[in-house]
């Protein structure tokens, strides 16, 4: 059961969103920009750096729901998300988006974690400075998104299909087109 | 030295704001809805929590900074947020604001961490249910923010002067006014 008084039958962070309309701007919009915004990282790629970070926070909501968002977004699918949250080092994907992962996990354990060499390492693999830049906000966002679903104790749906519905919502409008009442 | 190229001589977070203002709106966006708004619990009592959180989370520019915002809008100012960040359990505040730190520190750790118990004696100290999720979401965010910050080994000013050059613009104008070049 929620912390405080959500509003019933809303999953995870949207319950928390609809309760405080005056924060839910700011969260929304900054994840349209980290995530849906026009970028050389797909937007596949940027889902899968928010899984994986939600997956290291062990944070139910957001790891399944972000997972499925990447899984419909890169070629993959479900698999290739479960691989890389179990191990990213041998998951078939790009050298330079499993450095970018590597950053994304520093991060996740704390900010000074990531050292010079991480930040070599995917420049080595042609990261750019933008797509590091951003990989490290979505991750320190996901810190945050991630604590303020489980810190409220926020409801998460069981049923696959209620987040390949929300997955469906994200990818063809975004975060910012208004969610209709269940 | 930070690890990208952001633009020299400006201090902590907000060379990563200059450096990408597509994600600078939304972030500033977010401090002044939950710092500075109008809230039950005061700017100063607000600007405590992100200080603590900070001092938590060992960051130095946003523990600094923060820390002088909540100073200068407390009455007990800078020896106040000193003891906060060394014992909230002593510090003369209210015990409302010592069981939303005791919240706060838990969202720190982690979103799972808070339990209903520290919810119940929160409530029971008055808070209400908007000032308790308030106080989740302000530590998530800078669980965020502090993560921003050191996870780009952003430069951090040693000059207190600074601090306090930052801390009247914040007070007077809040987060969204523009910044004039250093």
């Amino acid at each position: 059961m929620p912390h405080i008084d959500l509003p019933e039958g809303v999953p995870g962070i949207r319950s928390a969103l609809n309760y405080r309309p005056e924060t839910a701007g700011p969260l929304l919009q900054l994840a349209e920009a980290l995530l849906q915004a026009d970028n050389t990282l797909s937007r596949g790629e940027r889902e899968l750096i928010a899984a994986y970070v939600s997956s290291l926070n062990r944070c139910y909501f957001c790891a399944t729901s972000h997972g499925t968002f990447a899984a419909m977004q890169l070629e993959g699918g479900a698999p290739l998300v479960e691989q890389v949250n179990r191990d990213p080092e041998q998951a078939p994907i790009s050298d330079k988006l499993r450095a970018l992962l590597a950053i994304a996990a520093k991060v996740q354990a704390g900010g000074k974690s990531v050292t010079a060499e991480d930040v070599t390492a995917a420049r080595d693999q042609g990261a750019t400075d933008v797509e590091i830049h951003d990989t490290v906000l979505i991750a320190a966002a996901f810190c945050m998104y991630n604590r303020y679903v489980d810190g409220l104790a926020t409801w998460a749906p069981t049923d696959p299909a209620a987040y390949e519905e929300m997955g469906r919502r994200v990818v063809e409008h975004g975060y910012l087109a208004p969610v209709r009442p269940a």
